[in-house]
């Protein structure tokens, strides 16, 4: 079974990246930053969105792809904050797991790129599959609540392996929590040690600045 | 790409399917029941069966698959509880987001099932992918985090049908969130209406009673 699988799947991800690359070529070329966001389900993605997205506009012009896969929640929560936001289900694609290029293509085919500095693609929430697929963006971005438990770099290092930035979420809710950051910490590092880590609350507020300027991009915090 | 896909994943599908069946009957007739975990990363499966397990040994004699990406952290919490724990590590099978029948059949062959009543799969954290693989347990159980927020069996709604039962943990943390209790009930109502719910903290021991009797079986509570 398992060696069937193995052709099928390197043409698949074959033919992704081809597009991922399409993707790229046509994001540089209109001038937009695109950023590729990858979670568990309920790490604060959307809820992270609603606080930067207010903080950025209109110095920064922001766009939001949000996949699913069901709902359309979320695309409605970012674009409630008036910024163009275009959902994508995969429940027609058989419930995937992962957003892959093809579907962000048509994605952006639905919003003005030339009105945009910065794409935000909010992936299906998911750990695993995600970090695997090349959409096109210029960096993928993981993130992980303090809820999740410390262990979790270690239990799905691919997705702290193929980020370039790691932000740990909730971080108000560390009190409640029998939880060890510093142990965070050392994981991450095992994982990926150059990966640079943000600490933040989106509720407080705490620690939204590195984030935001980050996500500004170089030279231009 | 998608077209080429469909019969390679029926095939894929049909084979997990036989070989679960076969599980399923080696389970039953060494008079095991078998229930599959699955939730997103960090929920709190391996907490809820630290917190289980003392409660329930030696009157039922328990047992534990543990599947995950990478390492052997979970397996190693539940053994020291004294139990018998296999864990599957997918990261051999291209990192998979869930177990298959095969992968649990191979934990099977580890584990001697005459002296268990009990057995417990805790599958790979992802709230996608596990809820569509048959490994022959008798029922599947989906944990959702409070911390996850009131969305997900919407957003996640294949985990919740599935499901024979549904456990909302982190009850103790529900004072330190934004969180709805009520529109979380009604949305797992709204994808499955005869899903029965149980609202516990593995932390406080709230509403665990009502999770270990289900976890014993019919007429054994």
């Amino acid at each position: 079974m398992k060696v069937k699988r193995i052709p099928v799947v390197s043409r698949v991800l074959e033919a992704n990246d081809r597009m991922a690359g399409e993707n790229r070529r046509r994001l540089a070329a209109a001038g937009v930053r695109a950023v590729n966001l990858i979670s568990s389900p309920g790490a604060g993605k959307t809820a992270l969105l609603e606080a930067s997205i207010p903080r950025l506009v209109p110095r920064v012009r922001v766009g939001v792809v949000v996949g699913d896969v069901a709902t359309t929640r979320d695309a409605e929560r970012v674009a409630a904050l008036g910024v163009p936001a275009v959902q994508i289900t995969t429940q027609s694609m058989g419930g995937a797991c992962h957003l892959e290029a093809a579907a962000v293509r048509q994605a952006l085919d639905r919003i003005d790129l030339s009105k945009l500095d910065l794409l935000v693609i909010e992936n299906v929430g998911n750990l695993v599959c995600p970090a695997e697929f090349d959409v096109g963006e210029e960096a993928k971005v993981t993130l992980l609540s303090v809820t999740e438990g410390e262990d979790k770099p270690l239990k799905y290092p691919q997705a702290f392996r193929v980020a370039k930035l790691a932000v740990i979420t909730k971080m108000d809710l560390v009190p409640h929590l029998r939880f060890d950051l510093e142990a965070l910490r050392r994981n991450l590092r095992k994982v990926n040690p150059r990966l640079p880590v943000v600490e933040l609350s989106a509720q407080t507020g705490e620690g939204m600045e590195g984030w935001l300027s980050w996500l500004r991009g170089p030279g231009k915090a």
